[in-house]
């Protein structure tokens, strides 16, 4: 029943004409198994246990209450769930929280890109004013001043010294590079498991491709790691120009995984719009010109939930 | 060889006359595998789960930033390592985090006993303004605009409007009873395992007793649920006075439990003593008037680390 019904929606697509569009679906991609892995960070068991108590670990901060879980909360898809990031003193920072979820996908870290690498991106927060406010020379003391983390990073790094900025980096990173959300439903889809997704999904799936919005959400994390301007309420962020000072890249931000998105609210850069329904409205009207109806847009949102895979599952960090 | 030392051991102890004292060691008591249920709280796995999330939440905080997790924090031993609470506005509060694990077992609640339940208990914090400062109307405004918490509560509660303030309280607590943490050394040892405690613990056990410690740091979680005025550094904290205004109870707090103490630092009312070494030495000063050697302590310290238990072990709830 359901091929058959399948077969009869894919001549209908093709007899109107939107066959080439189709063959976008090429650009989705199974979320793979294993996150890429730098070669001058290897991953091993100790190096992601130690990364994991980093990850939780309140010290790293001035207040030393606040730790990268706090905002990269894992109870809503390691982010926070408002509009803009609350740090030190619960000063509002300027942007919405990033899911660390598959991150380690992405070409560029933080919605400017400004960092590389998870290396490059762990260390950021932990000395901004408005997030973890400590020098990292202090977040670096206060872990020699713990026995068991010293031993920890000997045994990872093997080094006479290891605890230092770059190894902290490693060992976060490292962590980072496990919380990936593998069979979700649309993966299940795209495997072959046609009964994956319900044929509301399937429709949205039809329209996230025909309408476009696939051009930049495409690839493993549907995301194309580069930097686009769209008009968000009330954001006046300079984006992406803060980092190149590129004229043309003004108020541009990097496109934002749309995985795990049912479990990320709110949306955008400032985290302006607070559910699925109004996101995919406003990236119809901002991003692609069109105005998407009250069914095509129920479509769409049924498509983005089918994107939340399997949430990492470990036991908390029992800290030294 | 060790049952000969035992022996020997025992042997001296009577010979010196401590035999009476060390009958207190009746005192100690393994840690039930159960906490007490009230017959108005029945414990459902459901229950707990919902429970479990509304300790996780912050969206009943004010500023939808602060859960019951954030002070209580499962990476330390549901306590926050710093010596006195911040809440919000990252305000420091005038007293020590208590840890969660087998508060369950306590008769009181808070430093100062003003709840007799973990129910009463689990309202304070939300609606404190340098803890999670929110109005309980508000929190429960919250969970009702939230339709998984709608459902949660119906099927947990049976009730046609299940949320509310009751409800709220109640399955927290309900989660709370199971936060407990049996098969430390000391509760194997105490159940016929001789070889649980390291001759070092014992020692320290056996002073635990003898000087007197067990007066107040009886039965099964160490605490005998009533109220001791000690002289702490820096405190002018009128503790239990300020529930009764009872002048004898000027600067009384409820004893502690010592049970996973050591993940608990720093100690005392207002957290103002680092480590367990520098606490042993303070009581046996200020409680009982004596001054422990540096062997007496480090024995002691030795048989406080033997009372850390089996942690909770859960997923973390993924929040809807």
């Amino acid at each position: 029943m359901r091929i058959r019904l399948y077969a009869a929606l894919s001549l209908c697509l093709i007899l109107l004409g939107i066959a080439p569009k189709l063959a976008r679906g090429a650009d989705f991609v199974p979320l793979p198994a294993i996150a890429p892995i730098p070669e001058n960070n290897t991953m091993t068991q100790e190096k992601i246990e130690l990364g994991k108590m980093l990850f939780f670990e309140p010290r790293l901060s001035g207040s030393n209450w606040i730790s990268c879980a706090t905002c990269h909360n894992p109870v809503f898809g390691y982010t926070d769930r408002i509009p803009r990031a609350l740090g030190h003193g619960m000063a509002e920072g300027p942007r919405n929280t990033p899911t660390v979820l598959n991150a380690a996908f992405l070409n560029l870290q933080f919605w400017d890109g400004r960092a590389k690498t998870l290396e490059e991106q762990a260390l950021g927060p932990i000395q901004a004013g408005v997030e973890m406010n400590q020098k990292l020379d202090l977040a670096v003391q206060t872990l020699k001043g713990i026995p068991e983390y010293v031993s920890r990073f000997k045994r990872v790094f093997g080094e006479e010294d290891p605890i230092k900025q770059e190894n902290l980096a490693k060992a976060i990173a490292a962590f980072e590079r496990t919380l990936i959300t593998p069979n979700s439903p649309f993966d299940r889809y795209l495997q072959g498991d046609k009964q994956a997704l319900s044929e509301k999904a399937q429709k949205g799936m039809a329209l996230f491709i025909k309408k476009g919005c696939v051009d930049c959400h495409a690839g493993p994390i549907l995301s194309d790691s580069d930097f686009h301007a769209i008009i968000v309420p009330g954001s006046t962020d300079l984006g992406r120009y803060t980092v190149t000072k590129n004229e043309a890249e003004k108020h541009a931000f990097r496109t934002p995984t749309l995985r795990n998105v049912e479990l990320t609210a709110p949306y955008m850069n400032n985290g302006s719009v607070p559910d699925l329904d109004l996101a995919v409205k406003l990236m119809g009207r901002e991003a692609l010109g069109l105005e998407l109806s009250e069914e095509e847009t129920g479509d769409m949102v049924s498509f983005l939930k089918s994107l939340t895979g399997e949430q990492p599952r470990f036991d908390y960090p029992i800290l030294p």
